[in-house]
């Protein structure tokens, strides 16, 4: 076998342990009985330590040299070798004893976290939190001896490959510096209209279900690769043909489990159309998180809150849910999905105001892991950055910096991505709508073909073959550019 | 660490995967869509691959030898030790590349099977199954070399552990002669009775589901650490910590599923009920396919096809289908469940004529796999001892010898392991009789708890501490003892 083939061969063995790996996981969120959480979390931990032990075996090293000279490869190929090698980097840059302190400090420090946000304790976390901090940035200072890059973008590189922080500084200042004023002006131009009439339920979960599978189908999911499901928290897993979405029902609401929905189908739309040929290999996979997100904004935010998408759904729903009156309209639906609100919990923010919260994460954690803060420093520093960026002030810190699992979780460098996905989305919509002038109308007859032929063109099918860049200009013929999403905020809140 | 700690270190890594395995299981027969059924497949095949090169490690042999001789290890860890080398045995008794051509024979005359079956053509199945045969032969010499028995002994101890053919001849036989005279006797004691009233549905799947739960409770089951669902084939999978059942509905009869339901109830009992010191490791697993098999049987034929039991049972059943009229006394319910019928079919056998199809199979695999016969003469042989023991001929090999997945599956060794349980069950149930002179009246409240305490204390809770031999003979005060099966039999369909 030539070094070419023993590494697919291995990545193939590595992929299907994701696979067997994304299903347990769905069936914890899930399923599983209360009583299993142990042994469900062994058989978690040892096919991850088996994983681990498979990629950072040394002959990957060997084969990835021998590969990277093969002058028998095509590009797809030599894509794949990149890749290995990324994730080869990235496995074994952390000596072992490191990681295993690692996953024991986030383990601990994540029951912790429960607690104090609970507790409005940030207090009684600190001591643990500062030990995750610790450790993640020596994890930071490892990789970034082998990458060639500062201990902040070794983290960031991890969810997002080839991302830097100073491209993503020169971004942020700019959205930040419109915010504000842009925040200020929607709430303005929002009180200014006529109230939003309230949807009166209940909003039985069986009738919700069957509107969310609809939808689904309608966006291009596959229920024959694919499940809608309920957990707690809504999520996207599952394996390789096998992409499984959940939800939460609220019986007196329907409007979040719905557009939750759309949001998981964008990123099983990306999952089902990765390319078929390349399944189990790395060039196969999706590209990075920012790219991933972009894939659920633009389904979510830039496809199914458009007044073209809800004026198809509105008469649907208000016949499903045997509604009456003008709170039923399109107009009125829109005006739901569209509300601006200053808030201080970033998973219940809307549009406009959802950047200003990752800006402020972003910043933090940035000054944390690179050693220009500490962690005492945090209640204060994040109170003042939310009043800078956002005009208001958590009373407690369970409503401030307790809110996110990703800090005491050991998610270091993945906030960005949220804000860069919105931005890519919009980009990407606005590329779509370009090449294709049935993108909207067709959003207003329920057809997302227009829209997602061109996704599956441009961004799907590609897989990782490109660098997020290459892929963003390939698509759309420039780099990640903020004047797009700043267009998108301003025609849909202050001209609309 | 020692070599003791080694090894339970190496097994509770074994069982993590065999817990992953159990759940990717249950969940590609009750959940996955249809697409996946490629890529599970593949994930199935990989940690099974993982699991067979951490147990055929050479280290393992090592280790064994230095725990075997070590003189600091309790009872229990002896015992563990001892189940541990059994393993090993079975696992590096066979070369791997026999290991390989044996799981792809199966693979590919499974599949040939499902039509050979549905097409009536055992010709046309005939030189798939000559290859599974001639890789079992090859596989039984090479199990029977390292383990000192018999060829057809070697594969019976890997579901049986212990298991000897000579000892099971002397117990068949003593069946054979007795059963075909017993069946007439019973077919004419029932015709002699008033016709049985039918149970007019329809029976909603949602109430049939109910109730299976209730009874499920009632019987113990903890379904903090198990589920009940729904699959094609019924069966009792999972992992520790999450035994899940399934079984599947038909709303025009309810009584099937049902007791199925308390079957694999009683499979789940067992694996609920065994020793949690020993979670992990081989000392703690269930003791071999016969008493498995006692323990769903003890549930079903000996528990709940009880007069005790079904008196209980009769009006929670009427109230919840609303039934009427004499259909649904209990008398009526207990003939429904201890109606006796010559059929040609294995699983739809009642438990009066259900021990003859076991011993034709037992027969006929024992003379293949010695050699004593070639596959061709299969159909032949096959009808002929239909006749026999049972009365019926097949009018086609659909009916017939085409009818089991185990010998297309390659589980060759395995049917005598359902007599064997069943007459382990009757030797259970009596010594737990005897001892608590409330089990049969507890059942009559629907109080399982003088049966299941007792199963708990003798059975469940002792794991793989002593052969099963031992256990039984521990437990009732004996070894099998044919005598005991015959009486339960005599007693339920002739003096009843």
């Amino acid at each position: 076998m030539s070094a070419y083939q023993e590494l697919t061969r291995r990545f193939a063995r590595l992929s299907a342990i994701d696979n067997a790996l994304g299903i347990l996981h769905w069936d914890q969120e899930t399923t599983m009985p209360e009583g299993a959480s142990e042994t469900r979390g062994e058989a978690l931990a040892t096919l991850s330590v088996l994983r681990h032990e498979l990629l950072v075996d040394p002959r990957i090293g060997d084969w990835l040299d021998e590969a990277g000279s093969a002058d028998d490869l095509d590009d797809w190929q030599r894509a794949n070798v990149r890749e290995m090698r990324r994730l080869w980097v990235h496995a074994t840059a952390v000596p072992a004893d490191l990681v295993e302190a690692s996953s024991k400090a986030v383990s601990r420090c994540e029951i912790a976290w429960r607690a104090a946000r609970r507790d409005n304790d940030f207090p009684g976390l600190l001591p643990l939190l500062e030990e995750v901090l610790r450790l993640q940035r020596e994890t930071a200072r490892a990789k970034a001896e082998r990458l060639g890059v500062s201990p902040y973008d070794a983290l960031l590189d991890y969810y997002e490959p080839g991302g830097r922080s100073e491209r993503i500084d020169a971004i942020f200042e700019d959205l930040a510096g419109f915010l504000p004023d842009f925040i200020e002006t929607a709430l303005s131009h929002q009180a200014a209209r006529p109230p939003i009439e309230p949807l009166s339920g209940p909003f039985p979960v069986e009738i919700q279900r069957e509107i969310g599978i609809r939808f689904m189908a309608a966006a291009g999911f596959d229920f024959n690769r694919g499940r809608l499901d309920v957990s707690v928290h809504p999520f996207c897993g599952g394996a390789e043909d096998d992409v499984r979405i959940t939800t939460r029902y609220d019986e007196s609401d329907f409007t979040s489990a719905l557009m939750g929905v759309l949001h998981e189908t964008g990123h099983a739309l990306y999952e089902q159309g990765r390319p078929a040929g390349w399944k189990g290999q790395p060039v196969g996979a999706a590209r990075g998180m920012s790219l991933h997100e972009s894939q659920s904004l633009i389904i979510e935010m830039q496809a199914c809150r458009s007044r073209a998408f809800l004026e198809w759904a509105a008469p649907i729903l208000r016949e499903a849910f045997r509604g009456e009156g003008p709170a039923w309209s399109a107009d009125n639906l829109y005006r739901h999905y569209t509300r601006v609100e200053r808030g201080f919990i970033r998973v219940d923010a809307d549009e406009a105001t959802y950047p200003a919260h990752v800006i402020l994460r972003y910043r933090l954690e940035k000054a944390l892991i690179q050693g220009e803060m500490e962690l005492a420093d945090l209640p204060a520093a994040w109170n003042g950055l939310m009043e800078e960026l956002l005009g208001v002030r958590p009373p407690t810190d369970t409503l401030g910096c307790l809110q996110d699992i990703h800090w005491p979780g050991g998610a270091w460098g993945y906030f960005p991505t949220y804000t860069l996905g919105a931005m890519t989305a919009a980009q990407l919509f606005d590329a779509a709508c370009r090449a294709d002038g049935d993108v909207l109308p067709g959003l207003s007859r329920g057809d997302f073909q227009p829209l997602t032929g061109w996704l599956r063109e441009h961004i799907h099918s590609q897989g990782s073959r490109w660098s997020s860049e290459e892929l963003l200009i390939r698509a759309t013929g420039r780099p990640l550019d903020a004047e797009v999403f700043k267009h998108h905020l301003r025609t849909r809140y202050l001209d609309d």
